[in-house]
């Protein structure tokens, strides 16, 4: 487990060292000629070093998407079969567009299940980063704070997208995997934007009931895993820094955690959609802590 | 300075709060009726309580929009007088809009820098999101690592927004300052969006020199303070909790924190516009840290 001692204490200390060698790098020489000069005139930042991210035990921290602070130990003891009834025509909507969107994927992938789980990341990191920018805009322009939800559903896109990260070392896309991708994503993001905008309660019950069929998904990968389908290979190294992972943790320990995350986005989602069934908006309610 | 031990451990901590108390919530009941069933039917997550953040002398946590492990102390010591000299004629073109910009807003506000300052973060929270939006569909898209700027563009974003929850305090605004928010903002959204994707280069740019202006702006309301033109008021509550400042600070003090994070957000972009401009990407050039 890698840790830098505090949160801010960290930046605060490597920030210093950025001023430090980027006033050496550039403009210490213009400093000296003209040190009365009302504006420092800049030619150019590039001599901004890039921070060095230092570990606990001293070696230097490897990846840039992501920093010690943001790794976590993932709850596993979340309830996987937690399932919200349909009750109204907007929740069964929601419900039956998710179940038809299924077959489709079903088809294309078949048991190809890591293929699979890296193609729906790049669509499952579109609704957090969506919602929260809208949210973001709607709160700036009423002039009323967030109530945690902002920063909620921007942190489950970025947690998306380490999801994406760790399965493109698993599974090496194809060009028209590539291709598949732009497309998928130039329509979705423009469905759940406007969708988000018409009825936030529809789309959050939507993004619920897609992280039901991913834990379904996830659970059809461990057992194909536990049968032999799957070869069982060692954790890439990503997974095993982003949720703190033992050195010899595998596939299927990757595959665990990432379930439990998904687990925690159906939570989210739900609630969120439920706080508007119950006719109150998001930032009246504290959004939950903790999740990813 | 209210500090929770721990980012990861408080909300792990309090994640199992919310759900062993939302278990006897809502699900106790059906659990102990039918505890065999293969998928637990929940009719509502309502029944999910909000978390409860404490502080390090054990009182309650009074903010939702941000939380303690967010606060942070700003570096005043930051070169408030970097001015980046605009070399080609894309710099050019950026420094002339932003002077441009800079004469209407002068008329209209004139010196009421308070009222200023509130409707121009509204502005100034649009880039951090769109940019670290359109980084991330692109990371997504491409299956490639985001260098750490689809974070920093974000953390861009929120600090900006917590400003202007700040100046809200301050200001209330009024029906017709609403109204230029909401026209602004549609108009300023979407040419950012379309700038950024046309040239991110230029838009960072554009950027550092907005924050260059910010910076001036914040350093007449300074001398508006000192000259006695405007009231120095205590600062408001929810200034003093997130840049961790002293009980019995004024209102100088958090415009001396805001424009220091002003000049933080200036190097960034400036920064960025420079990694572009050498013809690299920002996902191969590490991301600033320690910056808001
Ligand atoms: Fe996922
Ligand atoms: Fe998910
Ligand atoms: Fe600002
Ligand atoms: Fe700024």
């Amino acid at each position: 487990v890698n840790w830098i001692v505090g949160v801010r204490s960290c930046s605060t200390v490597a920030q210093q060292e950025v001023q430090n060698s980027g006033a050496s790098h550039a403009s210490s020489a213009a400093q000296a000629a003209d040190s009365n000069k009302e504006e420092k005139e800049i030619v150019s930042y590039w001599g901004v070093p890039p921070v060095k991210v230092v570990n606990k035990d001293g070696t230097v921290w490897k990846w840039d998407c992501f920093r010690p602070w943001e790794t976590y130990q993932a709850d596993l003891s979340i309830d996987l079969k937690k399932h919200h009834v349909p009750l109204n025509l907007l929740d069964k909507l929601a419900y039956w567009m998710v179940k038809a969107l299924r077959m489709p994927a079903d088809l294309f992938f078949q048991r190809r299940y890591g293929c699979r789980a890296m193609m729906l990341e790049t669509v499952a990191a579109v609704p957090g980063m969506v919602g929260g920018m809208l949210l973001h805009c709607k709160s700036l322009r009423r002039f009323e704070q967030s109530g945690g939800w902002i920063k909620a559903l921007l942190e489950e896109a970025e947690n998306e997208r380490m999801h994406l990260m760790t399965f493109m070392e698993v599974t090496k896309p194809r060009w028209y995997d590539r291709a598949l991708v732009i497309s998928v994503q130039a329509v979705f993001f423009n469905a759940y934007f406007l969708g988000y905008m018409i009825s936030p309660k529809f789309a959050h019950r939507v993004v619920g009931y897609l992280e039901e069929e991913a834990i379904h998904s996830y659970t059809e990968f461990l057992n194909e895993l536990d049968k032999g389908n799957i070869k069982n290979m060692p954790a890439p190294a990503i997974a095993i820094d982003y949720w703190q992972l033992p050195p010899d943790a595998t596939l299927r320990d990757v595959v665990m955690v990432v379930r439990a995350d998904e687990a925690h986005h159906r939570d989210v989602n739900h609630f969120a959609s439920d706080v508007h069934f119950h006719g109150r908006q998001l930032k009246d309610v504290s959004a939950p802590l903790g999740y990813h």
